[in-house]
């Protein structure tokens, strides 16, 4: 048996656990509180502006339970608001807030700085040639995940 | 701001997230119930014997203090025991069951089959390059994560 600290399920856990204290340490240093998730909801909510929760799970790739707590926590910190839809009353809308946007403008160049950090092990070229690679390995597998990523579909 | 679905931390996790649903789907088809971590735990043992918790934790990236639920439910399953070392009796070190050897020895064809879907959209070519650029990037942060990787000291 090779040794199991070559396997591909074995580097995907260690780099992601990297990642995750990386960007961690950069976005605290820069004075923000938000985790790698929340991010991306913010992020993800700033370019579908109007979607609602199913919606934007989809956008990130969150697990449609799980999105709740991170909207939650999203609300608590006054980032974004969850409102009644014009087109359907039963369904909630997410906004963000002003601050929301503030906060998010704010966090990009920790978030920038912390995506450098994570590779400063390669070169130019090999960071392409390994951002190409990982981009297709995933697009291979998109659908084996429990928790697809999906295009953006405003009316869903 | 480019697109956050391109960035580094997103495919991180965006890879181990399908990783780990692969893992799983393969090594239940195959009869067996067990985690990746949990797997990553019985492999290192096996390789390493009478290793002590805090060992094992930096033999498989674990942080220490999550690495004892880890023993717990592997213990619960009978796959190992904790046992009173022979060198120093406050300290426990862990010993797999015949039990655990066997799942273990069961369980690796469905472990091989996982880390081929995950990369199953990369020819061979691509395999061995992406591999090789994702070990780079990694061990040049190993020192950020919180846990980081430890070589075997049997002694510690």
């Amino acid at each position: 048996m090779r040794d199991n600290n070559d396997m591909p399920g074995h580097l995907a856990r260690r780099f992601q656990q990297i990642a995750v204290a990386i960007f961690h340490a950069e976005v605290e240093a820069a004075g923000y509180d938000l985790t790698p998730v929340q991010y991306a909801a913010l992020a993800a909510l700033q370019q579908n502006p109007g979607i609602d929760q199913a919606t934007l799970a989809g956008l990130i790739a969150y697990d449609r339970t799980t999105i709740t707590g991170v909207i939650d926590r999203l609300v608590q910190k006054r980032l974004l608001v969850r409102m009644a839809s014009a087109r359907d009353r039963r369904a909630n809308v997410l906004e963000m807030t002003d601050y929301g946007h503030a906060t998010l403008e704010g966090v990009v160049p920790a978030v920038e700085a912390a995506q450098k950090v994570m590779l400063r092990g390669l070169t130019a070229e090999e960071t392409t040639q390994f951002l190409e690679l990982f981009r297709k390995a995933i697009s291979a597998v998109n659908d084996l995940s429990r928790a697809p990523l999906k295009t953006a579909a405003r009316d869903a």
